[in-house]
């Protein structure tokens, strides 16, 4: 048989962003994902529709009478021990969460059940579609067995399957961190600028898209552009004195700047 | 006659990458780019070369044989001021830098000459062809003759043509640091951070993809993510510790964490 006809029963425990990503793409990729939990039961209510998956809401999650193939956990990192604690699981059942910065050892408290790791390295947004077949899926565990399990349930799911060790996960993590959460911020600076000197919040689009495009395709350190590495003293002074009505952005240029002028002295 | 068949004289100032890229592209629109300058005539040359202009070197460029409609000043903003002092320049020629931080003001040193200015809002490589259709062009001039000759001339490469006054192109310039280079920086300590896991360079790409998208389409200050605005404080102290040994770059997540959650604060 094909691992990708395998057809697994899926629980989600949280309803949050992953949650409502993962639960119509398990459902298309031919899953049965038999129930959603969350705290609030109408937002599992949410999750659940449309896929023939049952809802169930509470603090503590009963679990012992719904058997799946695997319990997905995607609750929030600091929400996810309490959870792991207070549900009832089915004995030895296999309970993978999807976070990339908790360790495979968040299980250890729970010697009754089978942990793993199911981490998607992508951004979730509540109105946009992901395109789960380019998401690399990072798993872990401690089990051969169970690791096949999840190989097989990402494999129906993208074509980017990794094993990745707890501490290169949560590196990865890390890196996610800058590439994603802090470049946005760093774009939603640029686009209040934009706005404070009456210019339109599109201008910078070409620019972000090629700077974007040169650095997935060379290493970004060696094609580094601007100011800070021409060591353009009178630019950086002129551009943090314009700076002075935000101070917090004044401090990250300067720290921003230092930093890529450190990079280049290696 | 329409404005994308005037065909103008140009003399190109510089030969680095902004007059690299500039001079092809003249060239194709239809121009005739007569002369190209460099303080080291290899680099004139080679900028020269295919597109039938002139190359000529020396600290100190004699244009007063050299007739135009437009001179294009493409070096480095701290030679600006010198090249434009040091250059003997036909009586009124058009003068126009290209640069996003320098002031129209520059020209007051040189009364016998007239300024403008011809801002490419693009990052540009040696070995990237560039888009010029969609290259922002900001222009400026104290004269609107002169400005209705750069705005032929910026009409006939691009089609984001914009008249921007210095305060604004200077505000402008700032944003495209942050946009441009500093993001290009986060993605170099990104890169990095992959590397020293033994992870692929490219686990990040559909991340940045999506990231930059979202971005693009929606005010990135309402659609930011991470551990920073979820106020996640465990994964932020410990992302913090996977970077001790790189004292710069967790002193930049510390800052670039607190900004996050200073602007989600208002």
């Amino acid at each position: 048989m094909e691992q990708a006809s395998l057809q697994f029963r899926v629980v989600l425990l949280g309803a949050g962003r992953v949650a409502a990503q993962l639960a119509p793409a398990l459902a298309r990729a031919g899953h049965s994902v038999v129930a959603v939990w969350s705290r609030t039961l109408a937002s599992a209510q949410q999750v659940a529709q449309g896929i023939g998956a049952t809802a169930f809401g509470g603090s503590a999650p009963d679990l012992r009478s719904i058997p799946a193939d695997v319990y997905l956990l995607c609750v929030p990192d600091d929400a996810a021990p309490a959870v792991l604690a207070a549900a009832k699981w089915p004995r030895h059942a296999l309970v993978a969460h999807t976070s990339g910065a908790l360790p495979l050892a968040l299980f250890a408290a729970c010697p009754a059940i089978r942990g793993g790791v199911f981490y998607p390295l992508q951004t979730f947004s509540a109105n946009r579609a992901v395109d789960w077949a380019t998401v690399p899926l990072c798993l872990e565990a401690a089990d051969d067995a169970d690791l096949a399990l999840l190989t097989a349930l990402a494999r129906s799911l993208s074509q980017q399957v990794l094993v990745v060790a707890t501490a290169q996960r949560q590196q990865l993590h890390v890196a996610a961190v800058f590439a994603c959460n802090f470049t946005n911020h760093l774009l939603g600076i640029a686009d209040a600028l934009l706005a404070e000197a009456n210019l339109p919040t599109d201008l910078l689009t070409p620019l972000v898209r090629e700077t974007i495009d040169k650095a997935l395709s060379q290493p970004p350190f060696t094609v580094q552009t601007g100011p800070a590495i021409r060591h353009d003293v009178a630019t950086l002074l002129a551009h943090r004195r314009l700076l002075q009505a935000h101070p917090a952005w004044e401090e990250l240029y300067g720290r921003l700047s230092a930093s890529i002028q450190a990079q280049a002295a290696g």
